[in-house]
């Protein structure tokens, strides 16, 4: 961080302090900040007058929570090893680029572990806190396959099927994400403390919300949105009827990820979710880390795609890619919002557009620019040719 | 039996000792009376002649097993109060016509319960003969249910998942139905001779082959395709990744017929099957007997249908609709063939066909007639309607 330029400095600063006065629970915060920038919303919310996208009552809210020193979590953060991430930074996930306005202002992480490709290669397991020692069993199971074969395991660092995920990954001597929704230096669950330091050695702790800041319940909810949206696929180990791993599941589907339910004794009420997730379409049954793998690998890059899966987006060069998955699917966004999500200079963006365009991937709308309707069939695989090296 | 036509009582023995030369293993004698008609190849295995629709090595094998009493087999299982359906019968099961030119030539029947609607509110369950206490439990558990909505439960009467389906049946004072690799006289297995004895009582033994004959390995497999069509839907409890179960379930699947499958532990070698099954397009996960009834109910006739889903070819009256199912998809059949494999009157048959093809459901062809391609798709429920009462 010692080498930034002062811009990056300030715009790191203002969404270090907007990821506090954006808690507990305003969402309108995040929001503003994707579709105005850092930049303007934190000087909007330090001044007097109106915050733009923001009620005037959401903006009294958050300006009582203005830190008293807003520079005081990133030393705290930096004198515990951590690192601050940022759109726009070279480790930052282009994953969460599907989130759009619903991305994070920033990510609080904590440990040797890169993120800027766990859309490639990684796999999210969730799963119940109360799990038998079946889905303990299954969970630990899967996740040293999966980390023996180089795929990262993310989970949420809970009791039950998440310790077993990121314990399974660690035996494997693989790397594991937690992703908390809690200060990276919290150890929540206290009995997971332990667990937490050998992530911390070896993968990585992550979490939106400031060094310090407690769990509380609406973040469990908020936090599942990113641990869907990290990884490109997302398996659900062990599940009771109304488990919070639904609520994972549930954010999968939307974001178009892969979902997978590991099946269980129909008669344990803790596989019951897993096989209504499997009753339902599209959900995908896997019982080994070779089947996880060949369901992920479907859409990743780095796993060999079966003949005839290969989607014309896959073939698009990298900065298109970016580009395109920073283009929301319904409302239009601005060039400038789409260079904010996608972490790239504007004129990068304008560029990029324009060839997204013509591949018939984007489509100029009223104030900017979408998703072209079913782009994916619409595209065609010669469209995408046009972007070959 | 005793107030039948001369012509009838011809058939039925013509079928009946047919039956016993087309064995063991000649498929040859079924397809020559499905398309011939059974009093002229019975008339032709008689004579000196070639049989039509087969080699001269296969007659020879055929003459060789001629019955020196013809009638020997009806007056045996007369004696034993059993009954041998042909088509025509009214309680020929008319979901058999979907098997065509592998329909059975006759069945041989022990028990009070009526074979007619079958295809409308039964369910065949099928499993490893090696089950585990767990696969055992679950068929028990989910044929009861099953058992006790009025639903009938059709397999195989053999050990492990066959067993505890038809056991779990009898328990909710259902109705269950064996059919048999063997002579409905014959308790095979030894250890299920009490079970086929209460099978008798209150449900149906059900055989292709005449009384007296062995089971054999051939003729497991010849069998499993009559499981697979009498029913709407076939559920594999538990198998292993080489189960017997997987050809039932085969079957189900070229029949068009509803597949489902029980989930199970991925760490149980005998769910693997299962869950193979799983992984497939369009098998459904199953765990209670209102899921089962709520996938098979979506094609059956008794069954509420969810809105939507009424196919247009439900909507035919059951005249029409039998002599629609008695079409091959693919090579034509013949006016008297259709009327053969529908057990109807060729004149009623020939009034039917015109209907159905005004209706878009069936297509004139060469030498006879075939289902209209995707006429699933192409019969119109406008043209359905045109047959309302």
């Amino acid at each position: 961080m010692t080498t930034e330029s002062t811009d990056r400095l300030a715009e790191r600063a203002a969404r270090a302090a907007l990821s506090r006065v954006a808690e507990p629970a305003e969402p309108a915060v995040i929001r503003s900040v994707v579709l105005h920038g850092a930049l303007t919303v934190w000087e909007a919310v330090r001044g007097e007058g109106s915050v733009p996208g923001m009620t005037a009552a959401a903006v009294a809210s958050v300006r009582a929570r203005l830190p008293h020193d807003p520079g005081a979590d990133l030393e705290a953060l930096e004198r515990v090893g951590g690192r601050f991430l940022i759109p726009g930074d070279d480790e930052w996930p282009s994953s969460l680029a599907v989130l759009a306005e619903r991305s994070p202002i920033g990510l609080w992480v904590a440990g040797p572990a890169g993120l800027r490709d766990l859309g490639h290669q990684s796999v999210a397991m969730v799963g119940s806190r109360a799990a038998t020692a079946y889905g303990e069993h299954v969970a630990a199971d899967l996740a040293y396959g999966l980390a023996g074969r180089d795929w990262v395991v993310v989970s949420g660092g809970a009791y039950g099927i998440d310790g077993a995920a990121h314990r399974g990954a660690l035996a494997a001597e693989g790397t594991t994400i937690a992703v908390l929704a809690c200060g990276v230096d919290v150890s929540y669950p206290r009995g997971h403390e332990r667990l937490f330091d050998r992530i911390r050695e070896s993968g990585a702790v992550v979490s939106e919300w400031p060094p310090g800041c407690a769990p509380m319940r609406h973040r469990f909810l908020t936090r599942n949105r990113v641990i869907a949206a990290l990884s490109p696929g997302t398996v659900v180990v062990e599940a009771g009827a109304r488990s919070g791993a639904r609520s994972t599941a549930r954010e999968a589907r939307q974001l178009d990820r892969v979902l997978m339910a590991v099946p269980g004794p129909v008669t344990s009420a803790l596989s019951v979710g897993c096989h209504t997730l499997l009753r339902q379409e599209g959900v995908r049954c896997v019982t080994t880390a070779a089947e996880i793998i060949e369901e992920v690998g479907r859409i990743g890059d780095l796993a060999p795609l079966p003949r005839g899966a290969v989607e014309p987006r896959d073939a698009l060069p990298p900065a298109l890619r970016r580009v395109l998955e920073a283009v929301p699917l319904r409302a239009p966004a601005t060039t400038d919002a789409i260079a904010r999500i996608a972490g790239m200079a504007p004129s990068e963006v304008r560029s990029a557009l324009g060839q997204l365009v013509a591949g018939g991937f984007v489509t100029p709308a009223a104030g900017g620019w979408r998703g072209a309707p079913k782009r994916k069939a619409a595209a065609t695989a010669e469209a995408a040719s046009l972007f070959d090296d």
